[in-house]
């Protein structure tokens, strides 16, 4: 059951003035959880969560007992290093925190709150993963990005027949996930261009973006107990931003008969803050309307709730910024914006698909959607789909042009939600270079 | 540099009787290392060596002073409950490690050696994962295998155009890899026979074995910092037996256009057992020899070293058991026998494919071979192979017959190294049932 609790109220305002103008990502509606550290390496990583500008450490929020009374097992996760144990504790206890957390931070004509001595500025500290991830697993839920993609290998016949049944997934490379930040080394591989007898070993000359929704298992399931469409939800705790950077000639060259793999491994980049389901609520949406043509979902991936409010309004932009542009002080470029509410297979779907074998997920999963593309041309979340392969241009402020990505050049993505009578929603940002030395 | 040190030696003998049998998997000469524990879930895990039908306790064996004048950091990771530490250590300290090993071990004259009392009947012992596997990638290195498949799905033209240039590979999943003894659900999932117009979500009526190799990265490297084909030995900590048990028909659904998925993740058994490349020394081969007509490796993937020793002359058997079988007490019937020295990439070739595009490996993830077939119909390593993808049937001893496995059926791994002049070294066993309650 999807519903939108207190903590939504739009009426509420936080004492962390930053948090009530109307256009920050992090008001004290949404309150999404991260992991931080102030002062370098040696510091330890603690769990806070997004209030405007600020971040709440809850490890010292915890130690000044601003979280007395909640159950022993939460007060202990939250004093972790990651938020692994956390997200294994399930849905209730992820309510009863925030809205411990909500009240912590909201406005109640007090001056000085307990709970200021434990804010900190985000500009002081260093975002990290979330969580360890055990396994990171893509899908391919947008309907639009698989035609697209596959229009380019099959022009008259551009969906596989099993796209419309299946939730198209593969297993990615847990270990070069990283977050927002984090440059990424243009990465060499086998190509082999059309005009080329044998492939040569190089740089990637086709390197591209995926913006993609990536969301965290919270409970796990034991190995041969697959979690029905009905309970999917109640084992996801949270969602983020993906960029899932691409080399579309080593993948060319690599993928066939088992898959990409080094066209990806090189590098992930996810949004440091997983924003929960209960500060989606008030987003929630139907399902993605398939033509009146398409088959229904098989009955283990189908039911009404999932009908219903399946579905996520999140608005989704990718932005470029290249060196040149950031010399003349040009801002980034959009190069899409389309909606998570257009993915052919809703978060539920993924999940309980994943599980239908029998196979174990675990707290800390990352699943991430496979890029977002909408049915309009301004909604493509890959360069490949915006060139078409490559064979045309972006152009950017600068009169440069772009197939695909050049060393220098940044990729920002951004995601957030707004409804009338709601305060907004934001994800953050999702950023990564392309380095300049390699 | 692969070289046989004096822990190879034939003529070394153990005070552990069991381990000086002709046709032992452990003689003192193998040494390798696994992880298990006593009495059940609520105790420790600890570190161990397979010595006979023995387990050398390697945390008690430290505690009692046996390790006293090794670094620090081996001792430590001795104490650990899994192999990770101990892993990231590196071949210097693996091999100081193994030699004192050697050391406690032999006979010597000596009545009551002061390890006795670290000393644990196998059968007393449950076997664990021997590390906590960050992740999985499973190659498709033989190219027997590569083309018996490809037969069944394009008679004229069975090997894809990169498979004799690329190690071709896809990432697995880490979560549902489980040791030797773990029963197996069959698995469901959407398949859709050739007569058929939609899938259905059913249990799998085409669940097979694959016979396989792993081996786990030891020291790893940074991300963006590929591993070259002459370091990438140092970093292999030893070698494991796999069983990648697969669902072919959800495969044949599934895996276009991103490889295989679910069809894999709902089960991977290993042997517990690690033999690490000291005890594999004596074993070392050529690297495959390719047909005169086949292309050279890629630079990055070729050196003399590779070319002259890459292979491992490692004996492969695969049996089955069927309940009938079992309660006429028949011995297991044998399906295939292979040799790894047979397989297009070597090791060091597929951990340097691996790394080439800067992904990170991490101390305790696992590669796999993909399945081992040699050229011989008899060196068949999943029964896709053997029964043409289900068009002919195995005769068992019972005269039931088998296209695919049948609930109830025991899938036996076996791998040994034998060669004159030296100790048997083994790899143990690797089992796995389907179970009858599915």
């Amino acid at each position: 059951m999807i519903s939108i609790n207190a903590t939504s109220d739009p009426s509420l305002r936080s004492w962390v003035e930053s948090a009530n103008s109307p256009d920050s990502d992090f008001p004290i509606q949404n309150l999404p959880f991260g992991v931080f550290r102030c002062g370098g390496i040696t510091e330890s990583s603690q769990i806070g969560v997004a209030i405007g500008d600020r971040i709440l450490n809850l490890s010292s929020s915890c130690q000044a007992g601003l979280f007395q009374g909640l159950p022993q097992e939460i007060q202990e996760a939250i004093l972790a290093s990651n938020l692994n144990l956390l997200m294994g504790l399930g849905q209730i206890a992820w309510s009863t925190l925030r809205d411990r957390i909500s009240n912590i931070l909201r406005w109640n004509g007090e001056t000085t709150p307990a709970a200021t001595a434990s804010l900190i500025p985000m500009s002081d500290a260093e975002m990290l993963l979330p969580a360890s991830i055990g396994d990171y697993t893509d899908f391919y839920a947008s309907i639009f990005h698989a035609t697209n993609v596959g229009k380019l290998f099959r022009p008259d016949n551009p969906l596989l027949p099993n796209y419309k049944y299946v939730p198209i997934a593969y297993h990615g490379r847990a270990s070069s996930i990283f977050t927002s930040g984090t440059s990424i080394k243009r990465p060499s591989g086998q190509t082999k261009k059309p005009d080329e007898q044998i492939p040569s070993f190089r740089a990637s000359q086709r390197l591209d973006y995926e913006l993609e929704v990536g969301f965290f298992v919270g409970s796990g399931n034991e190995l041969g107990q697959p979690i029905t469409i009905e309970k999917a939800e109640e084992h996801i705790f949270g969602l983020c931003l993906v960029n899932d950077w691409s080399a579309r000639d080593i993948q060319a060259w690599e993928y066939q008969p088992l898959g990409p793999f080094l066209a990806k491994s090189f590098a992930t980049t996810i949004s440091p803050w997983i924003v929960t389901k209960d500060a989606l609520a008030p987003f929630r949406c139907p399902a993605f309307q398939r033509a009146k043509e398409d088959p229904l979902p098989l009955s283990y991936l189908s039911d009404s709730d999932n009908t219903q409010l399946g579905g996520i309004d999140i608005t989704l932009e990718a932005f470029i910024s290249s060196p040149q542009m950031r010399e003349q002080g040009i801002e980034p470029l959009r190069l899409s914006r389309g909606s998570f509410k257009q993915m052919y297979w809703t978060i539920a779907q993924m999940l309980t698909h994943h599980t239908s074998n029998g196979c174990n997920l675990r707290a800390g999963d990352l699943l991430a959607s496979g890029t977002v593309s909408g049915e309009s041309d301004s909604a493509r979340g890959c360069l490949l789909e915006i060139t078409q392969g490559g064979s045309s241009t972006v152009e950017l402020p600068t009169g440069e042009v772009r197939s695909f990505l050049a060393d220098g050049d940044e990729v920002i993505l951004r995601g957030y939600c707004e409804k009338e009578g709601f305060a907004r929603v934001g994800f953050g940002e999702c950023r990564g270079m392309i380095r300049l030395d390699t």
